[in-house]
């Protein structure tokens, strides 16, 4: 089935393994007229890039993006945006030694039922190495989103029971302090504390879920389209197509629960000549569309399963077997930090598709 | 733009009004071969119905759903197959007090952005009376699914603070209970404490918001697609697209943010023949794809925004005004209650849509 | 497979079988605002109803559609548009007799064999009849375009060796010409000479083919995509899914095969502000885009296959039979003409979605 | 608008411009199990490739398609596949002389028009340049149709008048005949015939059209779907995606105009234990799903514009000028030749797509 595919006008196909010869995306329906180049894509990879923190893997390459169609005199001409990254730093002799084994908590138990075989080296199709295609590709979205000062920030809200309180700041300001914090955290005190927590779990080999919150300023109202199409539907789904997600919640999330619709209701004013609402424990989104008022959503990404602490399991055959991760196998203690990067992207895939998909509203 | 449908191969386009003629749904996609009757799908709707329950709106009107098409002998033929329900119970000229009203915590707003007019009567399409065609169309997805054993089963898990915790049953007790339950929560003793609540918040007009949960079992292990079609991703999309919903957990959920991997990570053995996992954190999808252990969610449902307590607002011209719920309005103190049939509905759609993609995974 | 539906944005499904309740539509994607009553539907769907000629099937019902839901006010809102339309003159007994044999021509053999049973009533879903549900649609089409004044005529060009010269007026007029002509041939001689030929045929109980052209003025340039959403191709692809086309061409067609580039380059000059070409053998597409010359199609529709003429066949046991029709089945003896209607009405429904794509096209 | 790709399930995205870096293709939702190699694809390539005939441009470079994922231990994962070409011979300084004209018969036009630019390059996009990914991407489709043993031939069948008799061989050896063949086309006398009439129309340096047949061996019978996925549809469809086509024919084709249902009906009769047609008139398609007799159409390519022949025109800004071909450029006779390996390309393409969609058809 083909499923590597995201959006409906602004479509995305990303491609790739771990440890294949490259990865990459093609952008099918961008429109013509965004100036982007290779410099714009490389700016956001190396935000996601392995290396730039104590907690984050240490394979030690740079992803370099290049545009290889799509784009003349800097700008997109309309027809589909090729972009690949080459693998470099890719060893994968040290995987032999796991080929037969179920690793606990990864794909390679699903992939070897659905396909009948599976590409063990680095996690295959199944590594977040493929979220890279989706960095590139949301660097383009961007650029787009940029035409209608739409802005996105997106940050590490909760890890380790540490949950932060993000500084009351432009979301310029917000996403700046978010990428100077090496747990990609904008408060400085719950990131010091969630540091800690992540030393104490890396050294005992393990890892540690996380929390990414992200908020989208200057959407008009009616983004989105109702029942199917819903703006928070696409977004869930754009969040729950990454890698490790266990969980999205949008506005008031799973708090609704215990809340009275006399709250929840977000109240409507007029703010001089635009409509807001004085709460938002909508999120920004009604009837799948959007308000107008920033979109806020959390999305809970699991504990990485590879870890250095042994697990039981078993063989293909059924044998009872010990996994231990490869010696020399990259480790992130929590994915959460490096998904910050991969939320925006889906999250600017996710709206300009959706600013094209509302051309056609009105006659 | 196209946004009315759901689904790749068993796809479903549902269509109506609260107030228009009649709502239905067209099943494009149904494999030849499934007997499905009247009665099967009139067996759900009832579920569904109004009036089955202090805690749920006073409708008065039995949903009956007619197949138009795509059954010969009492069988799918391969063929696209219409329902259609007709609306008799809607008296709409109690709206056109409210109509140039933003109704706090509804889409009328949103509607009129996107389109520039809205169909104020009961909601329009925004009502959850579209949700009809999504249990009419369920009904024959769990046909199908009843060809290959799986089960599904969801339940009220959490209202207003009261938490349930459903008997260790098999999921067709469960799922008796639950539907034996005025608050469809299959916890005795839970269901009481939330009538209790329940009666306590209609009492004084307002209304609450809802957790539902659901189980399926009997899954085989490789359904759903890894990356853009994760089974995860798309079971997510399915619910995020109800009325209402405004959050969605899978397996451990957002626990994971203080979860260890060393835990987290089901690890694998052999249970006879059949490859299990000692736990499920997952939830039953790992990389996107099923486990073949159960398949365990939860979504969230905000508080009804229909409440008989007046809110401020504006009108479309931006003048302040009073929104008071046109009196004989539907008032439904809970949505996430009827949402528990809608749930299994989307499930079901979800999985019979699965299980056909599948079958291209091999040569 | 969901194969039910046409179109990207503005997307149509069409269900329902020849001897069921009912047909229908739903339009999925039209854009709010269009004016629609049941009344323009109607009117299409006269044009094509049988009965209107000696040379179609005496049917003796007036099809009469109904617009269920998407309408507010006398416009669309942006919501799906269920149309439907009943089955009212439907004796399936006579079909009894016929439902074991293999019908030559027909496509009896082939759903059996795809979907292991066929609905024999009338040709089931392969009747002739699902196309009222494109006419209803395109009417609804029609009434976006002219919001662009684009204009679509059909009529028939071929028949048994005839071949009709189009006077050479303004669309209307053709169109006006096209109806009254008992044939769909707006040129006199010619639709006397066809008449004269179908009434031979008829009178041995025979069918015959026939090829129906289309031209559409006042398309604005660059309608269509390249490569695999050309408009050529979708209105290819719209033609080919009509029942009983064996072929469709373009501009100059197959006669290309002949001719040489320094004639069927179409050269460029400007017509006071407007670009235009001094000849059209590109049929108004270059590039699979418009040119803003009239777009110019032929369509080749195969003699119907019920004839009452008795053939030799088998029966699903593989014996030999005879096929006759069933006494008082329904005899087109040329398809071709109420099948003009139905290119009328994909035209229609393949430009809307063209004009809906472009607005994607530049940021 | 997403409109670069193809196939619903078996779904290839194409991209690339003619001097630009690469141009390439990904195929998602290839089976796993399909034995593929970089040899494969390039053998198919190289029967596209230039400068294997007189009658071919001169473009010197041996195409090398590279494949970048979805490949492990030399069959198909289930996960996409990418495949690159470089472009190596592409000096872009000729057409700087006339990038602001329009070229008559070319998509220069229709591209400015419709996003506002145009890489003027060699065709840019619009160059047959694209058709590389296609056939790369057919060679995978043909491994995988292999499975099921189904063959596919295609042939130049007429040029300039001339029109080829092929000989009643197997499908094996007439592709071989075919490829022999400097016209690609396996009956020697018309191959002669269209040889001498193209050495004319270069000597005078005008190009002009032809003919393509295609055959196809070994279809189960049931494959495609009816009503808009018609197998005979979406043969068309691919068929008119391919740059520089203006027809199709299917089976009797356009004679059908003149032909009576008596002869056109193909007569059922077993031929031992399967059933069969005794004529093939329908070209292998009935209600649009495969009879299991031979696929068989025609598809009609335009004389290439690019000739050596002056051309009146204008340029962008609407004064008159005249169009001559850059000196050096590359000038195809015929495209209708090369036109060949991309005919087969599209089919196996189309092909598998069906037999994936097919498996959905019964429970």
């Amino acid at each position: 089935m083909a499923s590597n595919c995201f959006g409906n006008i602004f479509r995305i196909t990303t491609w790739g393994e771990s440890h294949g010869k490259a990865i990459g995306v093609v952008i099918d329906g961008c429109p013509a007229g965004v100036a982007i180049t290779d410099d714009d894509i490389n700016a956001d990879l190396a935000l996601r890039s392995p290396g730039k923190s104590p907690f984050t893997s240490p394979r030690q390459e740079t992803d370099h993006g290049e545009i290889l169609s799509g784009v003349f005199n800097g700008l997109t001409t309309g027809t589909p945006i090729s972009i690949i990254i080459w693998n470099r730093d890719a060893d994968s002799s040290k995987y032999e030694a796991i080929k037969d084994l179920l690793r606990p908590g990864h794909a390679s138990f699903t992939y070897l039922k659905k396909y009948g075989a599976f590409d063990y080296r680095g996690g295959g199709r199944a590594s977040a190495r493929e979220t890279a295609g989706r960095v590139a590709a949301g660097a383009v979205a961007k650029k787009f989103l940029a035409h209608f000062n739409i802005r996105i920030a997106a940050y590490v809200q909760r890890i380790a029971g540490v949950e932060a309180s993000p500084p009351a700041v432009d979301l310029k300001s917000l996403r700046e302090a978010t990428y100077k914090s090496e747990v990609f955290c904008p408060d400085p005190a719950a990131a010091a504390a969630m540091a800690a927590e992540l030393t104490k779990i890396m050294d005992r080999g393990d890892s540690v879920g996380g929390v990414v919150e992200a908020v989208v300023e200057g959407l008009p109202a009616g983004l989105g389209d109702p029942v199917y199409e819903k703006l928070s539907g696409n977004i869930s789904r754009a969040m729950m197509s990454i890698p490790a997600t266990r969980g999205i919640e949008i506005g008031s999330g799973f708090a609704v629960a215990d809340l009275n619709g006399s709250t929840n209701n977000d109240v409507f004013y007029m703010d001089g000549d635009v409509i807001r609402t004085k709460t938002n424990y909508a999120g920004g989104v009604l009837g799948g569309m959007s308000t107008g008022m920033p979109l806020v959503f959390k999305v809970a990404f699991k504990p990485a399963s590879s870890i250095k602490i042994p697990l039981d399991t078993i063989d293909t055959k059924g044998n009872k077997q010990t996994f231990n991760l490869p010696a020399g196998s990259r480790h992130d203690p929590c994915v959460a930090i490096r998904a910050v990067t991969v939320v925006e992207a889906m999250t600017a895939i996710t709206l300009a598709d959706s600013i094209l998909m509302n051309r056609s509203a009105q006659a």
